[in-house]
Order: C-alpha cells, then structure tokens, then sequence
C-alpha cells in the first residue's frame, strides 16, 4: 500500500511540475494536473487539501531533493572554504541535472504561494551550509553578514552558470566550476 | 500620427508584459493581448509580425530600457570600480523600480524565445558596462575571465536582492546596497 501512494504522490509532483513550466500557475489547475498524474482529482484530493497546497508541498519537496543533493558527502571535518566548494560543485550538478525542478522552483519563488512556506523549510534542508557559513563568520574566515546576503552571493551565481539556456558557453571545461567557485569564495570571504 | 504610434506600441508592450506574468507565455495568445491594450488583432499585426516577434520586441525594448537605466550617468573618467559601483547602484534601483519588466525578462531567458535575440543587443544596450569590464581585464585590476561570467557575479546577486519577494529584508538600511557591491567587487577583482 504504502509504495503505490508514494508512486502516486510522484507522478503528481512531476504532473505539478511539468504542467506549471509548460503553461504558469494561473493555468495549471488542479483537474489538469491530476489528469495529467494518471489519478482522479479525487484522489488528488486525498494527498493534498488544495491547489496552494499541492503547489506549496511541490515546491518544498524540489527544495528536500536539492537540500540532499548539495550537501551530500558533507565531511564536518572538512576546511571551511572545502566544505562550500563541495556545495557549489554538488549544487551545479543537481541544476544542471534538474532543469525542470529548478524552473518550477525559480518560478514558484516570485509568486504570492512563497509567503506560505514554512520558514523552518530551508533551516532543515540546507542547515550543514548555513551551519558552515555561520562558523566561518565566527573564525573570522567569512565576512560576517546575514546568512541571506551570504547565501544570495554564494549561490545565485552558480544557479546562472548551471542553466544551459543562460550560459551554454559555461561547464564544457573540467576547471570552469572550480574556477567559478573562487569568484563566489572571494565575494564572501573576508 | 508617430507620437499616437509610439502609444498603441506601448500599450501593446504593457500588455504583453501583464499577459504573461499573469498567466504564462503559452496562454497569453496574439487575441488576448490586443484585447488587452485596446487594440484590434489587425493593428497588433501592423507592428509584429506574429507572436514570436511580439515576445522577442518586447523582450529587446525591455533590455534597451534596463541598458538606459543602469548605464545612466555614465562617467568614463572615474576609477574602474567606481563606474562598476554606480552601474550595480543603478540596477538595484531598476530593477526595483520595474519588478513587472523584470519578471517578464527574466522568465524569458528560460524559453526558446531567447534563442531568437539578435546577439548584439546586449553589447548594444550594455556596452559601458563590458567596456569597463574589459578595461578592468586590461589593466589587471579584473580577473582574466570571459565577461559572460564576471557578469553573472557581478549582477546575478543584484538582481536577487532588489527582489522584494526574495529578499525582503535587504534594502532597507542606507548602507546596504554599497556593502552589497563590495562583496560583487570582491568576486571579480584580481
């Protein structure tokens, strides 16, 4: 019982995601998606309370798989400047290898539902990077600035790189993702 | 007879632009969006050809609009990272300023549409820009990278923390926008 839901919650977070890209938010109802899964909108029904709800609880499960994604083989032990160079890397992969995820999940950010993520959302699944920006701001190593800002330095840049559409020329050669790790390392070191 | 042109053409942008935030580029047809701007769809044809030339248009006046603003006040006697500084300052406004303009860029550069730009209206539009970058490379002041990747240091982060959906907490202090280039700085500076 309990794998055939998990099936079923999957093809109607893919249905959710798909449908989104192809044709908005404002287009993307409830009826189409289910159609699209494979289920009855009743059954939707069952998983998720409404279109906010499947539209929220989409975004939030895209932001698990990247959390675990980007902080994957995280060693405690590592140097700081280590630690964020595993992020970046593993971060460019995951987009690079989600394009579909990665759009919904831009998107979903610029309308009214993000106000209805939970904020402890992103604590839980990137906590090891903000753990390791935080101690590299108390060793002196970081500038010492909201996490936020950090964050928006570190990782908005490889979001970009990491998008064929926006640099194809980007990510052909083995040193461009280590080389473009130095530029976000040096914005935000101190 | 020109300046009532220019004002059906601006309706048609504002239109376009409104149609697709709200409801996607796959739901805002040629009809609908004349009917927004108060146009017949025969006069819509008079200006584009069809809606892959109205969606490119737009997005070309867009970027021509963004080039002015950020460019403004272009001064080629001061200090590299001066003229750098007022450019990242004139975007953070701009950006702002247009969230409506912004938004419909910036989903456009996801699609296939963006294939269709003519390559040099960004060197157009945003040539102090590359210029001073490329003075910076010159001078050894400016890492030796394609300018396509310090742009994406340089004004990736702007563009996310002048989003007020994203960001809400930066922007409020005097001081926050000139720290905010530092770090940009930092990236890019050798």
């Amino acid at each position: 019982m309990r794998h055939k839901d998990e099936h079923k919650q999957k093809a109607i977070i893919d249905a959710t995601v798909k449908l989104v890209n192809e044709t908005g938010f404002a287009a993307a109802s409830v009826a189409k998606i289910a159609r699209e899964a494979g289920v009855s909108p009743a059954t939707l029904y069952v998983y998720y309370k409404n279109k906010e709800d499947l539209l929220v609880s989409t975004y939030v499960e895209i932001k698990r798989k990247f959390g675990v994604a980007v902080t994957r083989e995280y060693d405690p032990t590592l140097p700081i400047r280590d630690k964020l160079a595993r992020f970046w890397r593993n971060a460019f992969v995951a987009i690079q290898e989600e394009q579909a995820l990665f759009q919904f999940s831009e998107q979903f950010a610029r309308t009214p539902y993000a106000d209805l993520v939970p904020p402890e959302v992103m604590e839980e699944y990137f906590g090891p990077i903000f753990d390791t920006l935080r101690e590299g701001i108390r060793q002196k190593i970081i500038k010492d600035l909201p996490i936020e800002i950090l964050s928006v330095f570190m990782f908005q840049p490889v979001m970009q790189l990491a998008n064929p559409k926006i640099c194809a020329a980007f990510g052909k050669e083995p040193g461009d993702v280590d080389l473009a790790f130095t530029l976000a390392w040096d914005a935000i070191k101190l």
